[in-house]
């Protein structure tokens, strides 16, 4: 390739400040080093971690940043040391990656690890920080090469971006770390794309029955074509929704996922699980308060996890299996292409749409 | 035996109303009806949730009633259809006990069962209520033949007792609900006789490292006989007790026992567990106040699990493996023997005792 080896000069979307609009501005990509990939960036979509970077959790030391990490893009160069992936080759980067090497990569219990990762970014001047060990609002990047997820070469960019992150953790939450039980009763709490995403996994599990909980009426619809087959608004109803849901149950669901980020669903989709034996799943994320419950709902036999990123490791489930057979329903995720130019009408959109999540932004 | 088929007059310990002392009374104990075994209570140990029920919970519907479920005694008739017990045999009342029947029963999840129990006790013309389906502040009590688990004829009843409650709880905790693994890192939280019997389990699954946590200094030689390793006492740090285990255990540590019912320290133990993979078990009961967490630690990995009778179907595990084995060390357990007259006694110093929970009281 004619950059091989060259500092790339492209668009990307700088977020040079809290709590600001991000600002399209050309930035340097330098070439890979030893073990990574620098690879254009064709789809990326937004999520709300990276408002919440922006606009909630704001770091001191996070700024100046390209954010975004929920991508698909193609191979344009590769460091030293890189055997596995060549120009040309279609990948996911993925912000939870595994050095396999560390205690926590050795672990079968848990995705996380202890790998660091090194912006190749400059502008103005600067340095610019990646954000997740990804930056994907940038027309390239470059990832460790343990960071990036080889895909199909038939698989269209345009979606599988989605598995990259909201896909993931949805359906892996159902999956993984709830284990749905084949002809099991779940309830998924909030229906974004991780939401919708948890209720493909419960399907795919073989749940019998998914009931999909949200204030929004018109997601019923979406749940239902993604394998909910009940569909409950819980302003529809006079008394707690996790008595709704006991009473739809015979005593509450075997499985609850929380896809919400807020602590008094938390706490609905904890109660609404049978107490003898049900699993909650959080997998919204919040750090601004905490959640409660009674203890004895603990004692009769309820189990309370928590997911990141699916509970799974380098994407090995949802990656090979799913995304490349097609089985993932992905069209139904993406309400709005854009370009990289919109960016900021992007952010506006998913701040204040009821579609949040859902919306595809174009690189190109 | 001469007494078959009769009613049987006794001496038992009364609770006539909530929040008095009970009263040494002569009650009747009618024989045992269809599937029900009479039998004389050899031992019984005083728990806090005879105390709960008395002074606590004291529910509008549950006086007067004979209080005690921590037992051991010797068959003395049996009802028809009973064919696997006969006057003589040694057995421990099972307070969860199991119809075989119900959802509850047929699912491997859970020991809860839909079984109800009917008392067979009159006082001065009055129903005395059957407390936790056992009643054993008595001379003789009736319970169902599927709430009661045969035992060996060498066992010694004055220590076994033990078993029926604290010991199953505290060793099932470990062992059954957080499935502790050989060479993993344990904290005990709270070393009453349901603590103590953690650490024995944490021991018998082969952890290689048991905190023994707990305010009173006195315990800490008890524990290290029962397998504790290390022991902790939060007063001597000027830290929250996570952020010491966390030093101690490069993190946190794999599985955490809450053993109090106190939800400050339901927390600690919850967050000194390994943010990646810890599972951290209550067993303690309160319906007081609710405990509070933050959702991220739940979603960096850990799993939270409440533990009741130690989580086991009719004392499976712990009565014909362990026990009749003597692997079990009652004999630490054992802090006082009193007789049923001194009950009132035994229920202040149970309250007051820096000793929680460690006594038993002889019937005879």
């Amino acid at each position: 390739m004619a950059t091989a080896g060259k500092v790339i000069k492209c668009k990307a979307a700088v977020a040079w400040e809290p709590n600001k609009p991000l600002v399209i501005e050309e930035v340097e990509v330098a070439p890979p080093q030893a073990n990574e990939i620098r690879f254009k960036v064709v789809a990326t979509a937004v999520c709300h971690s990276d408002l919440y970077h922006l606009f909630e959790s704001m770091p001191k030391d996070g700024f100046p940043a390209v954010l975004g990490h929920e991508a698909a893009g193609i191979v344009e160069s590769v460091g030293p040391g890189v055997t596995e992936f060549q120009p040309g080759d279609k990948v996911i980067p993925i912000f939870l990656s595994q050095c396999k090497e560390c205690r926590f990569c050795k672990s079968p219990k848990t995705n996380q690890s202890l790998v660091g990762a090194e912006s190749r970014f400059t502008c103005k001047g600067k340095k610019v920080l990646q954000f997740a060990g990804t930056s994907t609002f940038s027309e390239y990047t470059v990832i460790n090469q343990i960071a990036v997820a080889k895909i199909d070469p038939a698989a269209p960019l345009e979606k599988v971006c989605l598995i990259g992150c909201g896909i993931c953790t949805g359906y892996g939450a159902a999956v993984n770390t709830a284990k749905v039980e084949p002809g099991s009763t779940c309830a998924v709490f909030g229906l974004g794309a991780v939401g919708l995403a948890a209720v493909m996994g419960c399907k795919a599990a073989g749940a019998k029955r998914i009931i999909a909980v949200d204030l929004n009426p018109d997601k019923a619809e979406k749940a239902k074509v993604l394998g909910a087959t009940d569909f409950v608004n819980p302003k529809d109803h006079n008394k707690p929704i996790h008595e709704v849901l006991a009473g739809m149950t015979n005593g509450g669901v075997d499985y609850s996922v929380e896809c919400v980020g807020n602590v008094e669903v938390m706490r609905s989709a904890f109660e609404s699980c049978m107490p003898a034996w049900g699993v909650s799943v959080i997998v919204g994320w919040t750090e601004l308060n905490d959640v409660a419950i009674r203890p004895t709902h603990l004692i009769s036999g309820r189990t309370w996890k928590g997911s990141l990123f699916g509970g799974d490791k380098n994407m090995t489930i949802i990656c090979p299996t799913l995304y490349s057979n097609f089985k993932l329903q992905l069209d139904e995720f993406i309400t709005h292409n854009m370009t990289l130019d919109q960016v900021n009408d992007a952010i506006e959109l998913m701040k204040h749409s009821k579609w949040y999540h859902f919306l595809v932004l174009f690189i190109y």
